[in-house]
């Protein structure tokens, strides 16, 4: 089948897109129903107070008897949502309950859109610190640079449990995956590869960070200005760190003084990439168009100039998608009790996602697809034993009260309970 | 069966209760999962975008395309959680995730537990105004008196959409609506009643307000210091207007004073009511004895003296639940896509439990049972017919956006979609 014939097939009709979010896409559920007597006695009055009487005098038990350890908040002030820009927090909604119909579809992870009517980096920190008790961690959607960078810092600092920025570190994980697996493919290595970033916003200011601590040979950032580096003046502090991380030989200009001869090309802006600047690139080049819902430049046309060419679109092969990564980091994250998620989590999720490419490594199969069921469970498994131990939740450290949350029945005692 | 025997066999134990518990009751759900490639493309980029473009060209939209407008927000800052008093919002989380996992299961209604680290009126209002587009309702639960009265109004004042205080009203309409039938069991007229309410915080106030509102003979209503009256120095604003609404003949005192010839006890207090009080009431008693988890007075011992028995207890018979009263009214205002919940849909709720319950009036049988699958339809069928036309959501208001919300699919055109 040809690309031109397979691409038609996929397309989506707009009536058929509707129907697929009518009514919402999202519902909860309540495993063990219908309800028979016994079970409303124990789950409502009385039994519940009970439950509520023992986690009052101990804290630590509310991990095992609510959902709130294993749920994760999808928040949105939808200043940034795809790549429409600031639709506000009702249009949001709608791309916030798709990823948490995701995330349980794909990785079995509870979660909750939450979509706020507030712009101000306290007001939200206040919020979610009001809701702390609610939820087990937090993921951070559609916020607009360069407010997502002081965000993000703010609720790591304000609240005691797992806070991730998906449009950053989310697509910084799957950007190296995919980066590393064109390079095990092209037969190049990472360090020998001259990378250009084009665009400095959420996406791109994570994507050049990691791949200068994975060891990218050269990585340059461009921004809607031009070329990052380090005496432009006017730079922001997020940028002002790009330039002392990035552009070692102190390049200037525009995408066209530094796209020919550069090996990789990661678009994470809105801005369009011409076919020529693409067919400058060095030979087996590597292009990732990532924009969406309209990459920088046609999927088609890059694959006539490169090598590997993905986007981030559901509809095309290679979809380096953040849910590659997320669900699996929080599912990880939650099941080891971590509080936060460092670095050295988000690279195991990277190499989780290179060795499940690796089974079937293709110009066109750089990652695996979302739809991988081994997805999901790798990358937790493999971020949950990258976890540091000293940062795990007080609350799970004991054995006792973690271990059986999920796994284990409580041991049936003979003793009739106080009515 | 005994009722010695037949509680015995109902009563559960300590490891039966922890572990309907364990993990959490709730879930997320997504309907029509598993996933194939093209509900992806649907509900992820690039169909997602085109959804929620629409949303932001017309915010009416949301109301069909997101899960908000059926998803009421179950609110508490953990205060007054059943009768164990003020045991914080990590402690209160069982008991919201429960009346969550209740409401879908008894109702199809879908909510979110949201526990509040905040005891302040403003805070909790702020919070709740940030998330506003998340949800499409509010049911507060567990507030301490008197901040749910001054919470309940300010949020009312603040959020474009329904809020109830389940402990006021949903208690409130339930008790009103087991002595409506309690009357008619009886052949006593409910305005021929002498009413005693014992307890003036949430439950006892909004229960006085609706008898009196629905026209019993005299209420009552003590409070810890004793009967509520005019002239009683250092009255709360909310007891004040109780001390206008009730105890016309201006009796002081405490329950000695007042229980004897009473014809109903409702009892919403901890507080305890000997045996020799009930015993002094009028011939034919009504005894709703509602405190959780450990009634006024035991209900064995109620019954040798009273000819109607209820309370709190889902392990006792004649259960008084705002399960009765919430789902349904929630689903019914949420359908009527209502913008407040008013007495006129309060009382309509009272009357179609009274209309249920009348198939098979008994003693044992005042109120339908909570696990009654009627129960939730009707009264949001009632609530619903009850809505103010004028205080309906403007977004709902259009006939061609609001009912094909969840009943009819979109009409599906012949064209294709703008990849």
């Amino acid at each position: 089948m040809s690309v031109a014939h397979r691409n038609r097939a996929e397309r989506l009709t707009e009536a058929e897109i509707f129907q697929a979010h009518l009514g919402g896409k999202l519902s909860t559920h309540v495993p063990g129903t219908p309800l028979d007597a016994r079970t409303l006695s124990a789950i409502s009055t009385p039994g519940v107070a009970r439950v509520s009487r023992a986690i009052a005098e101990d804290g630590r038990l509310a991990a095992r008897y609510t959902w709130a350890h294993r749920l994760v908040a999808v928040v949105s002030d939808g200043t940034a949502v795809l790549g429409l820009g600031d639709v506000g927090p009702v249009a949001a909604l709608p791309v916030m309950e798709g990823k948490s119909a995701l995330f349980k579809a794909l990785g079995g992870l509870d979660s909750i859109p939450l979509v706020l009517r507030s712009h101000d980096v306290d007001e939200i920190v206040e919020t979610l610190r009001v809701l702390r008790p609610s939820f087990g961690a937090v993921n951070l959607e559609d916020v607009a640079a360069p407010r997502c960078f002081e965000l993000e810092r703010a609720l790591d600092d304000a609240l005691d449990c797992p806070v991730m920025h998906n449009d950053q570190h989310g697509t910084a994980i799957v950007v190296l995956a995919a980066l590393r697996s064109s390079a095990e493919l092209l037969g190049k290595p990472l360090s020998a590869m001259r990378v250009v970033v084009s665009g400095a916003g959420a996406a791109g200011t994570a994507c050049a960070r990691i791949l200068v601590t994975a060891g990218a040979g050269e990585v340059t950032v461009l921004d809607s200005r031009g070329v990052i580096h380090r005496d432009r003046p006017g730079l922001s502090p997020a940028k002002e760190r790009l330039a002392e991380l990035t552009n070692r030989a102190g390049v200037r200009g525009g995408l066209a003084d530094v796209l020919p001869g550069a090996d990789v090309f990661v678009g994470v802006s809105s801005a369009t990439v011409p076919e020529e600047l693409i067919a400058s690139m060095a030979p087996d080049a590597v292009v990732f168009a990532l924009s969406n819902p309209t990459p920088e430049i046609a999927p088609e046309l890059a694959a006539q100039h490169a090598s590997v060419v993905a986007t981030g679109r559901s509809d095309h092969p290679n979809q380096i998608s953040n849910l590659l990564a997320c669900p699996g980091i929080f599912r990880g994250a939650l099941d080891a009790g971590a509080t936060r998620i460092t670095e050295r989590m988000m690279l195991a999720a990277a190499d989780a996602i290179v060795a499940l490419a690796a089974d079937d490594l293709a110009p066109d199969r750089v990652v695996p697809s979302v739809l991988d069921p081994r997805v999901a469970p790798e990358v937790a498994a493999a971020v949950a034993a990258a976890a540091d131990p000293a940062l795990r939740d007080p609350a799970l450290r004991d054995p006792a009260l973690h271990e059986p949350t999920l796994h284990e029945p409580v041991p049936s005692g003979p003793g009739e309970g106080r009515p």
